[in-house]
Protein backbone atom coordinates (compact mmCIF):
# COMPACT_ATOMS: atom_id res chain seq x y z
CA UNK A 1 0.00 0.00 0.00
CA UNK A 2 2.81 2.72 -0.27
CA UNK A 3 2.02 5.32 -2.41
CA UNK A 4 4.01 7.12 -4.14
CA UNK A 5 4.70 10.51 -2.46
CA UNK A 6 6.79 12.49 -4.46
CA UNK A 7 6.83 12.65 -8.36
CA UNK A 8 9.44 13.69 -10.78
CA UNK A 9 9.30 16.60 -13.36
CA UNK A 10 11.87 18.52 -15.29
CA UNK A 11 12.63 21.95 -14.09
CA UNK A 12 14.30 24.53 -15.40
CA UNK A 13 16.62 27.23 -13.30
CA UNK A 14 16.44 30.52 -14.64
CA UNK A 15 19.05 33.31 -12.76
CA UNK A 16 20.65 36.04 -14.65
CA UNK A 17 20.16 35.20 -17.50
CA UNK A 18 21.10 31.74 -17.50
CA UNK A 19 18.96 28.77 -17.85
CA UNK A 20 20.14 25.03 -16.39
CA UNK A 21 17.67 22.22 -16.58
CA UNK A 22 17.40 19.13 -14.67
CA UNK A 23 15.23 16.38 -13.04
CA UNK A 24 13.75 17.30 -9.73
CA UNK A 25 10.89 16.26 -7.49
CA UNK A 26 7.41 17.61 -6.59
CA UNK A 27 5.25 16.40 -3.96
CA UNK A 28 2.32 14.48 -5.02
CA UNK A 29 -1.28 16.06 -4.62
CA UNK A 30 -4.68 13.88 -5.17
CA UNK A 31 -7.96 14.35 -3.68
CA UNK A 32 -9.27 11.97 -1.13
CA UNK A 33 -12.79 11.30 -0.49
CA UNK A 34 -13.64 10.41 3.06
CA UNK A 35 -16.50 9.25 4.19
CA UNK A 36 -18.39 8.55 7.64
CA UNK A 37 -20.84 5.61 7.98
CA UNK A 38 -20.67 6.11 3.67
CA UNK A 39 -22.01 9.26 3.93
CA UNK A 40 -19.89 11.67 2.13
CA UNK A 41 -18.24 14.17 4.28
CA UNK A 42 -15.32 16.12 2.31
CA UNK A 43 -12.99 15.98 -0.64
CA UNK A 44 -9.54 16.77 0.42
CA UNK A 45 -6.37 17.54 -1.70
CA UNK A 46 -4.08 15.80 0.24
CA UNK A 47 -0.25 13.90 -0.38
CA UNK A 48 -1.33 10.08 0.01
CA UNK A 49 -0.01 7.92 3.09
CA UNK A 50 -1.31 7.96 6.19
CA UNK A 51 -5.20 8.08 4.55
CA UNK A 52 -6.97 6.14 7.38
CA UNK A 53 -5.32 8.33 10.08
CA UNK A 54 -6.33 11.59 7.87
CA UNK A 55 -9.97 10.06 7.55
CA UNK A 56 -10.14 9.63 11.01
CA UNK A 57 -8.49 12.78 12.13
CA UNK A 58 -10.76 14.88 10.16
CA UNK A 59 -13.80 13.24 11.44
CA UNK A 60 -12.62 14.00 14.91
CA UNK A 61 -11.11 17.20 14.69
CA UNK A 62 -14.51 18.38 12.34
CA UNK A 63 -16.60 17.52 15.65
CA UNK A 64 -18.70 14.41 12.98
CA UNK A 65 -17.76 11.75 15.73
CA UNK A 66 -20.00 13.05 18.34
CA UNK A 67 -19.70 10.54 21.04
CA UNK A 68 -19.11 7.21 18.74
CA UNK A 69 -15.87 5.45 18.09
CA UNK A 70 -14.73 4.54 15.26
CA UNK A 71 -15.08 0.56 14.58
CA UNK A 72 -13.25 0.30 11.12
CA UNK A 73 -11.68 1.80 8.32
CA UNK A 74 -11.15 1.08 4.90
CA UNK A 75 -10.45 2.05 1.20
CA UNK A 76 -13.83 2.17 -0.52
CA UNK A 77 -13.47 1.04 -4.68
CA UNK A 78 -16.27 2.50 -5.73
CA UNK A 79 -15.19 3.77 -8.90
CA UNK A 80 -14.37 1.64 -11.68
CA UNK A 81 -10.75 2.10 -12.51
CA UNK A 82 -8.22 0.46 -10.17
CA UNK A 83 -5.82 3.25 -10.07
CA UNK A 84 -8.72 5.33 -7.44
CA UNK A 85 -9.25 2.98 -5.18
CA UNK A 86 -7.33 4.50 -2.81
CA UNK A 87 -8.38 8.13 -2.78
CA UNK A 88 -12.05 6.60 -1.49
CA UNK A 89 -11.59 6.22 2.63
CA UNK A 90 -14.85 5.10 4.66
CA UNK A 91 -14.63 6.15 8.62
CA UNK A 92 -17.57 3.43 10.03
CA UNK A 93 -18.92 3.78 13.26
CA UNK A 94 -21.70 1.63 12.80
CA UNK A 95 -24.02 4.56 12.02
CA UNK A 96 -23.70 5.81 16.18
CA UNK A 97 -21.92 8.90 14.80
CA UNK A 98 -24.57 11.72 14.44
CA UNK A 99 -26.02 12.28 10.83
CA UNK A 100 -23.05 14.42 8.77
CA UNK A 101 -24.67 17.66 7.00
CA UNK A 102 -23.37 19.02 4.37
CA UNK A 103 -21.10 21.59 4.90
CA UNK A 104 -21.48 23.85 1.88
CA UNK A 105 -24.63 24.81 -0.68
CA UNK A 106 -28.20 24.65 0.03
CA UNK A 107 -28.67 22.83 3.01
CA UNK A 108 -26.47 24.78 5.09
CA UNK A 109 -28.43 26.91 7.55
CA UNK A 110 -25.89 29.00 8.52
CA UNK A 111 -26.06 32.49 7.62
CA UNK A 112 -25.06 35.99 9.17
CA UNK A 113 -22.11 34.30 11.63
CA UNK A 114 -19.30 36.35 12.06
CA UNK A 115 -15.78 35.93 14.01
CA UNK A 116 -17.33 35.48 17.44
CA UNK A 117 -20.59 33.83 15.84
CA UNK A 118 -18.43 30.96 15.01
CA UNK A 119 -16.51 31.05 18.15
CA UNK A 120 -20.08 30.72 19.84
CA UNK A 121 -21.26 27.92 17.97
CA UNK A 122 -17.56 26.20 18.66
CA UNK A 123 -17.97 26.65 22.24
CA UNK A 124 -21.42 24.94 22.00
CA UNK A 125 -19.71 21.70 20.86
CA UNK A 126 -16.19 22.15 22.60
CA UNK A 127 -16.03 23.00 26.74
CA UNK A 128 -12.76 24.96 27.63
CA UNK A 129 -9.87 22.21 28.54
CA UNK A 130 -10.03 21.03 32.10
CA UNK A 131 -6.60 21.67 33.63
CA UNK A 132 -4.63 22.20 31.01
CA UNK A 133 -1.00 22.03 31.15
CA UNK A 134 1.31 23.04 28.58
CA UNK A 135 5.36 21.90 28.21
CA UNK A 136 7.47 24.97 29.43
CA UNK A 137 8.35 27.60 26.59
CA UNK A 138 11.77 26.82 26.19
CA UNK A 139 10.63 23.03 25.37
CA UNK A 140 7.94 24.50 22.72
CA UNK A 141 10.52 26.85 21.37
CA UNK A 142 13.00 23.84 20.57
CA UNK A 143 10.09 21.80 18.83
CA UNK A 144 10.75 23.25 15.42
CA UNK A 145 14.47 22.35 15.01
CA UNK A 146 13.11 18.61 16.22
CA UNK A 147 10.75 18.21 14.06
CA UNK A 148 12.33 19.71 10.97
CA UNK A 149 14.86 16.74 11.55
CA UNK A 150 12.31 14.22 10.75
CA UNK A 151 10.85 15.90 7.42
CA UNK A 152 12.03 13.32 4.48
CA UNK A 153 9.49 14.93 1.86
CA UNK A 154 10.70 18.55 2.51
CA UNK A 155 14.34 17.06 2.05
CA UNK A 156 12.86 16.01 -1.00
CA UNK A 157 10.39 18.58 -2.56
CA UNK A 158 11.89 21.70 -0.02
CA UNK A 159 8.07 22.99 0.58
CA UNK A 160 5.70 20.74 2.18
CA UNK A 161 3.85 21.32 5.47
CA UNK A 162 4.78 19.36 8.75
CA UNK A 163 2.44 18.57 11.95
CA UNK A 164 3.87 16.78 14.80
CA UNK A 165 2.31 15.82 18.25
CA UNK A 166 5.16 15.79 20.94
CA UNK A 167 5.40 15.23 24.80
CA UNK A 168 6.19 17.52 27.61
CA UNK A 169 9.95 17.15 27.30
CA UNK A 170 9.41 18.17 23.33
CA UNK A 171 10.15 14.73 22.29
CA UNK A 172 8.08 14.68 18.78
CA UNK A 173 5.49 11.00 18.91
CA UNK A 174 4.10 11.28 15.64
CA UNK A 175 5.12 13.38 12.57
CA UNK A 176 3.09 13.70 9.58
CA UNK A 177 3.63 15.66 6.46
CA UNK A 178 1.26 16.67 3.28
CA UNK A 179 0.51 19.42 1.24
CA UNK A 180 -1.73 20.81 3.41
CA UNK A 181 -1.51 21.47 6.85
CA UNK A 182 -4.57 20.97 8.03
CA UNK A 183 -4.08 17.19 6.48
CA UNK A 184 -0.90 16.69 8.31
CA UNK A 185 -2.91 18.06 11.56
CA UNK A 186 -5.42 15.56 10.67
CA UNK A 187 -3.07 12.49 10.04
CA UNK A 188 -1.43 13.41 13.65
CA UNK A 189 -4.43 13.63 15.62
CA UNK A 190 -5.85 10.39 13.55
CA UNK A 191 -3.13 8.62 14.88
CA UNK A 192 -3.11 9.42 18.63
CA UNK A 193 -6.92 8.79 18.30
CA UNK A 194 -6.63 4.80 16.22
CA UNK A 195 -3.65 4.31 19.31
CA UNK A 196 -5.76 5.44 21.53
CA UNK A 197 -3.47 8.27 22.80
CA UNK A 198 -6.67 11.00 23.21
CA UNK A 199 -7.27 13.52 24.37
CA UNK A 200 -3.89 14.52 24.19
CA UNK A 201 -3.41 16.04 27.73
CA UNK A 202 0.31 17.32 28.56
CA UNK A 203 1.39 17.39 24.89
CA UNK A 204 1.86 20.29 22.46
CA UNK A 205 0.75 20.47 18.58
CA UNK A 206 3.37 21.76 16.24
CA UNK A 207 2.31 23.01 12.72
CA UNK A 208 4.28 24.36 9.92
CA UNK A 209 2.88 27.94 8.78
CA UNK A 210 0.68 29.87 10.18
CA UNK A 211 -2.16 29.43 13.27
CA UNK A 212 -5.60 30.21 11.53
CA UNK A 213 -9.02 29.68 13.17
CA UNK A 214 -9.22 26.11 11.26
CA UNK A 215 -6.07 24.78 13.39
CA UNK A 216 -6.21 26.04 16.34
CA UNK A 217 -10.01 24.00 16.63
CA UNK A 218 -8.27 20.96 15.69
CA UNK A 219 -5.97 20.96 18.68
CA UNK A 220 -8.79 22.26 20.94
CA UNK A 221 -11.05 18.96 19.46
CA UNK A 222 -8.01 16.55 20.38
CA UNK A 223 -6.95 18.03 23.73
CA UNK A 224 -3.73 19.79 23.01
CA UNK A 225 -3.04 22.17 25.73
CA UNK A 226 -0.27 23.88 23.35
CA UNK A 227 -0.02 24.73 19.97
CA UNK A 228 3.61 25.93 18.24
CA UNK A 229 3.46 27.61 14.91
CA UNK A 230 6.06 28.61 12.62
CA UNK A 231 4.23 31.78 11.52
CA UNK A 232 1.45 34.15 12.66
CA UNK A 233 -1.74 32.99 14.19
CA UNK A 234 -5.14 35.28 13.22
CA UNK A 235 -7.13 37.01 15.28
CA UNK A 236 -9.55 34.52 15.33
CA UNK A 237 -6.87 32.37 16.30
CA UNK A 238 -5.98 34.47 19.82
CA UNK A 239 -9.70 34.29 20.86
CA UNK A 240 -10.57 30.88 20.16
CA UNK A 241 -7.09 29.40 21.94
CA UNK A 242 -7.93 31.99 24.84
CA UNK A 243 -11.30 30.27 24.71
CA UNK A 244 -10.26 26.87 24.59
CA UNK A 245 -7.36 27.27 27.18
CA UNK A 246 -4.30 26.67 24.66
CA UNK A 247 -1.53 27.79 24.70
CA UNK A 248 -0.87 29.76 21.04
CA UNK A 249 2.67 30.29 20.14
CA UNK A 250 3.86 32.08 16.77
CA UNK A 251 6.93 32.39 15.10
CA UNK A 252 8.85 29.91 16.75
CA UNK A 253 11.87 29.77 15.36
CA UNK A 254 15.54 29.09 16.09
CA UNK A 255 15.09 28.63 19.87
CA UNK A 256 12.20 31.43 20.08
CA UNK A 257 8.84 32.34 20.27
CA UNK A 258 5.72 34.47 20.52
CA UNK A 259 2.89 33.24 23.02
CA UNK A 260 -0.21 35.81 21.61
CA UNK A 261 -3.17 36.31 23.54
CA UNK A 262 -6.22 38.50 23.29
CA UNK A 263 -5.94 42.29 24.49
CA UNK B 1 -16.77 50.34 4.73
CA UNK B 2 -13.45 50.34 5.99
CA UNK B 3 -13.16 47.28 7.71
CA UNK B 4 -10.38 46.31 10.42
CA UNK B 5 -8.37 43.85 8.76
CA UNK B 6 -5.97 44.01 11.42
CA UNK B 7 -6.61 42.96 15.38
CA UNK B 8 -4.72 44.36 18.55
CA UNK B 9 -3.67 41.56 20.72
CA UNK B 10 -0.95 41.27 23.64
CA UNK B 11 2.50 39.07 22.40
CA UNK B 12 4.94 37.78 25.00
CA UNK B 13 8.45 36.99 23.49
CA UNK B 14 10.37 34.59 24.71
CA UNK B 15 14.05 33.74 24.00
CA UNK B 16 16.68 32.33 26.82
CA UNK B 17 14.46 32.44 29.31
CA UNK B 18 13.53 35.59 29.08
CA UNK B 19 10.18 37.15 28.66
CA UNK B 20 9.00 40.75 26.85
CA UNK B 21 5.46 41.75 27.12
CA UNK B 22 4.40 44.13 23.89
CA UNK B 23 1.69 45.27 21.83
CA UNK B 24 1.28 43.50 18.81
CA UNK B 25 -1.17 43.16 15.64
CA UNK B 26 -2.03 40.16 14.25
CA UNK B 27 -4.28 39.86 10.89
CA UNK B 28 -8.02 39.59 11.13
CA UNK B 29 -9.73 36.42 10.13
CA UNK B 30 -13.77 36.06 9.27
CA UNK B 31 -15.92 33.76 7.78
CA UNK B 32 -17.67 34.93 4.61
CA UNK B 33 -20.41 33.51 3.37
CA UNK B 34 -20.86 33.45 -0.73
CA UNK B 35 -23.88 33.23 -2.29
CA UNK B 36 -24.97 32.92 -6.56
CA UNK B 37 -28.21 34.02 -6.91
CA UNK B 38 -29.59 33.46 -3.79
CA UNK B 39 -28.10 30.10 -3.17
CA UNK B 40 -24.98 29.42 -1.06
CA UNK B 41 -21.93 28.06 -2.36
CA UNK B 42 -19.00 28.54 -0.14
CA UNK B 43 -18.24 29.52 3.34
CA UNK B 44 -14.34 31.06 3.07
CA UNK B 45 -12.35 32.31 6.34
CA UNK B 46 -11.30 35.15 4.71
CA UNK B 47 -9.35 38.83 5.63
CA UNK B 48 -12.47 41.20 5.15
CA UNK B 49 -12.26 43.66 2.53
CA UNK B 50 -12.41 43.44 -1.13
CA UNK B 51 -15.39 41.17 -0.69
CA UNK B 52 -17.45 41.36 -3.48
CA UNK B 53 -14.38 40.95 -5.18
CA UNK B 54 -13.58 37.72 -3.48
CA UNK B 55 -17.11 36.70 -4.13
CA UNK B 56 -17.44 37.48 -7.83
CA UNK B 57 -13.61 35.92 -8.15
CA UNK B 58 -14.37 32.60 -6.34
CA UNK B 59 -17.76 32.01 -8.47
CA UNK B 60 -15.79 32.81 -11.71
CA UNK B 61 -12.72 30.54 -10.71
CA UNK B 62 -14.50 27.53 -9.71
CA UNK B 63 -16.69 27.62 -13.00
CA UNK B 64 -20.05 28.41 -10.98
CA UNK B 65 -20.61 31.36 -13.67
CA UNK B 66 -20.76 29.37 -16.79
CA UNK B 67 -21.76 31.81 -19.69
CA UNK B 68 -23.42 34.16 -17.24
CA UNK B 69 -22.42 37.79 -16.60
CA UNK B 70 -22.49 39.01 -13.10
CA UNK B 71 -25.21 42.03 -12.78
CA UNK B 72 -24.76 42.99 -9.17
CA UNK B 73 -22.89 42.10 -5.87
CA UNK B 74 -24.29 42.90 -2.58
CA UNK B 75 -23.92 42.75 1.34
CA UNK B 76 -27.21 40.47 2.26
CA UNK B 77 -28.37 41.16 5.41
CA UNK B 78 -30.27 38.12 6.31
CA UNK B 79 -28.41 37.88 10.12
CA UNK B 80 -29.97 39.45 12.93
CA UNK B 81 -27.04 41.16 14.58
CA UNK B 82 -26.04 44.28 12.82
CA UNK B 83 -22.46 43.48 13.25
CA UNK B 84 -22.74 39.99 10.70
CA UNK B 85 -24.19 42.11 7.79
CA UNK B 86 -20.96 42.30 6.30
CA UNK B 87 -19.89 38.61 6.22
CA UNK B 88 -22.66 37.82 3.35
CA UNK B 89 -21.86 38.63 -0.14
CA UNK B 90 -24.56 37.66 -2.85
CA UNK B 91 -23.70 37.57 -6.33
CA UNK B 92 -26.15 38.07 -8.55
CA UNK B 93 -26.81 36.78 -12.34
CA UNK B 94 -30.32 36.85 -12.90
CA UNK B 95 -30.35 33.34 -12.45
CA UNK B 96 -28.32 33.49 -15.89
CA UNK B 97 -25.58 30.86 -13.72
CA UNK B 98 -25.94 27.30 -13.65
CA UNK B 99 -27.61 26.01 -10.77
CA UNK B 100 -24.90 25.55 -7.99
CA UNK B 101 -24.81 22.50 -6.74
CA UNK B 102 -23.36 21.47 -3.31
CA UNK B 103 -19.36 20.29 -3.48
CA UNK B 104 -19.39 18.49 -0.18
CA UNK B 105 -21.77 16.22 1.19
CA UNK B 106 -24.56 13.82 0.48
CA UNK B 107 -25.60 15.65 -2.83
CA UNK B 108 -21.91 15.33 -4.45
CA UNK B 109 -21.93 12.45 -6.87
CA UNK B 110 -18.07 12.59 -7.75
CA UNK B 111 -16.73 9.48 -6.60
CA UNK B 112 -13.40 6.99 -7.69
CA UNK B 113 -11.47 10.35 -8.11
CA UNK B 114 -7.70 10.55 -8.72
CA UNK B 115 -5.10 13.06 -9.92
CA UNK B 116 -5.86 12.42 -13.51
CA UNK B 117 -9.48 11.90 -13.47
CA UNK B 118 -9.90 15.15 -11.36
CA UNK B 119 -7.92 16.94 -14.26
CA UNK B 120 -9.93 15.06 -16.55
CA UNK B 121 -12.93 16.50 -15.53
CA UNK B 122 -11.29 20.12 -15.67
CA UNK B 123 -10.18 19.97 -19.24
CA UNK B 124 -14.05 19.40 -20.09
CA UNK B 125 -15.07 22.71 -18.63
CA UNK B 126 -11.88 25.19 -19.45
CA UNK B 127 -9.94 24.34 -22.60
CA UNK B 128 -5.99 25.01 -23.17
CA UNK B 129 -4.94 28.94 -23.53
CA UNK B 130 -5.36 29.89 -27.16
CA UNK B 131 -1.90 31.46 -27.82
CA UNK B 132 -0.79 32.03 -24.70
CA UNK B 133 2.01 35.26 -24.26
CA UNK B 134 3.83 34.82 -20.91
CA UNK B 135 5.86 37.42 -19.49
CA UNK B 136 9.47 36.75 -19.93
CA UNK B 137 11.37 35.05 -17.58
CA UNK B 138 13.72 37.92 -16.46
CA UNK B 139 10.63 39.81 -16.06
CA UNK B 140 8.90 36.87 -13.77
CA UNK B 141 12.22 36.70 -11.90
CA UNK B 142 11.35 40.01 -10.50
CA UNK B 143 7.96 40.20 -9.86
CA UNK B 144 7.92 39.04 -5.87
CA UNK B 145 9.75 42.21 -4.77
CA UNK B 146 7.99 44.19 -6.83
CA UNK B 147 4.66 42.50 -5.20
CA UNK B 148 6.47 42.64 -1.67
CA UNK B 149 6.38 46.60 -1.76
CA UNK B 150 2.73 46.66 -2.33
CA UNK B 151 1.95 44.22 1.24
CA UNK B 152 1.16 46.56 3.88
CA UNK B 153 -0.80 43.84 6.06
CA UNK B 154 2.36 41.86 5.91
CA UNK B 155 4.12 44.99 6.90
CA UNK B 156 2.34 45.49 9.79
CA UNK B 157 1.53 41.60 10.74
CA UNK B 158 4.99 39.99 9.16
CA UNK B 159 2.32 37.00 8.13
CA UNK B 160 -0.41 37.03 5.34
CA UNK B 161 -0.13 36.08 1.73
CA UNK B 162 -0.69 38.12 -1.45
CA UNK B 163 -1.44 37.52 -4.76
CA UNK B 164 -1.05 39.98 -7.98
CA UNK B 165 -1.68 40.27 -11.47
CA UNK B 166 0.89 42.01 -13.18
CA UNK B 167 1.39 42.98 -17.13
CA UNK B 168 4.05 42.18 -19.70
CA UNK B 169 6.63 44.39 -17.79
CA UNK B 170 6.24 42.56 -14.76
CA UNK B 171 4.20 46.17 -13.00
CA UNK B 172 1.79 44.87 -10.77
CA UNK B 173 -1.83 45.86 -11.31
CA UNK B 174 -3.96 44.55 -8.77
CA UNK B 175 -2.40 43.40 -5.50
CA UNK B 176 -4.56 41.46 -2.94
CA UNK B 177 -3.49 40.36 0.39
CA UNK B 178 -5.59 37.71 2.58
CA UNK B 179 -5.09 35.23 5.42
CA UNK B 180 -5.60 32.56 2.78
CA UNK B 181 -3.73 32.42 -0.49
CA UNK B 182 -7.19 31.82 -2.87
CA UNK B 183 -9.39 34.58 -1.11
CA UNK B 184 -5.85 36.67 -2.30
CA UNK B 185 -5.84 35.31 -5.74
CA UNK B 186 -10.09 35.19 -6.17
CA UNK B 187 -10.04 39.16 -4.96
CA UNK B 188 -7.84 39.77 -8.12
CA UNK B 189 -9.84 37.58 -10.51
CA UNK B 190 -12.86 39.35 -9.58
CA UNK B 191 -11.14 42.64 -9.34
CA UNK B 192 -10.31 42.15 -13.27
CA UNK B 193 -13.68 40.41 -13.49
CA UNK B 194 -15.35 43.55 -12.44
CA UNK B 195 -13.03 45.85 -14.60
CA UNK B 196 -13.97 44.17 -17.38
CA UNK B 197 -10.14 42.78 -17.92
CA UNK B 198 -10.90 39.42 -18.26
CA UNK B 199 -9.61 36.88 -19.58
CA UNK B 200 -6.33 38.16 -18.60
CA UNK B 201 -3.90 37.82 -21.89
CA UNK B 202 -0.45 38.35 -21.77
CA UNK B 203 -0.42 39.05 -18.01
CA UNK B 204 1.00 36.63 -15.00
CA UNK B 205 -0.83 35.87 -11.81
CA UNK B 206 1.65 36.04 -8.51
CA UNK B 207 1.09 33.91 -5.06
CA UNK B 208 2.93 33.91 -2.27
CA UNK B 209 3.82 30.01 -1.21
CA UNK B 210 3.24 27.34 -2.75
CA UNK B 211 1.35 26.67 -6.00
CA UNK B 212 -1.27 23.84 -6.18
CA UNK B 213 -3.75 22.35 -8.07
CA UNK B 214 -6.63 24.63 -7.10
CA UNK B 215 -4.31 28.07 -7.87
CA UNK B 216 -3.72 26.59 -11.47
CA UNK B 217 -7.18 25.96 -12.16
CA UNK B 218 -7.65 29.33 -10.83
CA UNK B 219 -4.96 30.64 -13.31
CA UNK B 220 -6.17 28.94 -16.18
CA UNK B 221 -10.12 30.00 -15.31
CA UNK B 222 -8.84 33.83 -15.29
CA UNK B 223 -7.20 33.34 -18.98
CA UNK B 224 -3.18 34.12 -16.95
CA UNK B 225 -0.61 32.45 -19.61
CA UNK B 226 1.76 32.12 -16.33
CA UNK B 227 1.73 31.53 -12.69
CA UNK B 228 4.42 32.54 -10.77
CA UNK B 229 4.88 30.86 -6.97
CA UNK B 230 7.62 32.13 -4.17
CA UNK B 231 7.20 28.48 -2.84
CA UNK B 232 6.68 25.00 -4.75
CA UNK B 233 4.03 23.94 -6.59
CA UNK B 234 2.39 20.16 -6.09
CA UNK B 235 2.88 17.06 -8.92
CA UNK B 236 -0.63 18.10 -10.42
CA UNK B 237 -0.04 21.52 -10.19
CA UNK B 238 2.72 20.93 -12.41
CA UNK B 239 0.52 19.06 -15.02
CA UNK B 240 -2.24 20.58 -15.10
CA UNK B 241 -0.53 23.92 -16.25
CA UNK B 242 1.17 21.58 -19.24
CA UNK B 243 -2.45 21.04 -20.14
CA UNK B 244 -3.87 24.10 -19.52
CA UNK B 245 -0.58 26.05 -21.52
CA UNK B 246 0.61 28.45 -18.26
CA UNK B 247 3.83 28.59 -17.45
CA UNK B 248 4.57 27.62 -14.12
CA UNK B 249 7.16 29.08 -12.04
CA UNK B 250 8.28 28.04 -8.72
CA UNK B 251 10.72 29.60 -5.85
CA UNK B 252 10.95 32.85 -7.49
CA UNK B 253 12.98 34.67 -4.90
CA UNK B 254 16.04 36.93 -5.49
CA UNK B 255 15.62 37.10 -8.99
CA UNK B 256 15.81 34.10 -9.67
CA UNK B 257 13.38 30.97 -10.58
CA UNK B 258 12.21 27.56 -11.54
CA UNK B 259 10.09 26.62 -14.46
CA UNK B 260 8.31 23.45 -14.08
CA UNK B 261 7.85 20.78 -16.39
CA UNK B 262 6.12 17.32 -16.61
CA UNK B 263 8.64 14.47 -17.13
Amino acid sequence: MARRRTEKVVTTTWEAGTSVRRPDEVIVEEPLEIRLDDVLVATTMRTPGHDFELAVGFCLTEGLLGDARVQSCRYCATGSAVTTEFNVVSVDTGGRAPTPTPRLGPATSSCGLCGSATLEQLGDRLPPLADPRPPALDVLAEVPERVRAMQPLFDKTGSVHAAAAFDASGVPLVVREDIGRHNAVDKVVGKLLLDGKLPAEGHGLYVSGRASFELVTKAWAAGFPALVAVSAPSALAVATADRAGILLAGFARHGRLNVYRPR
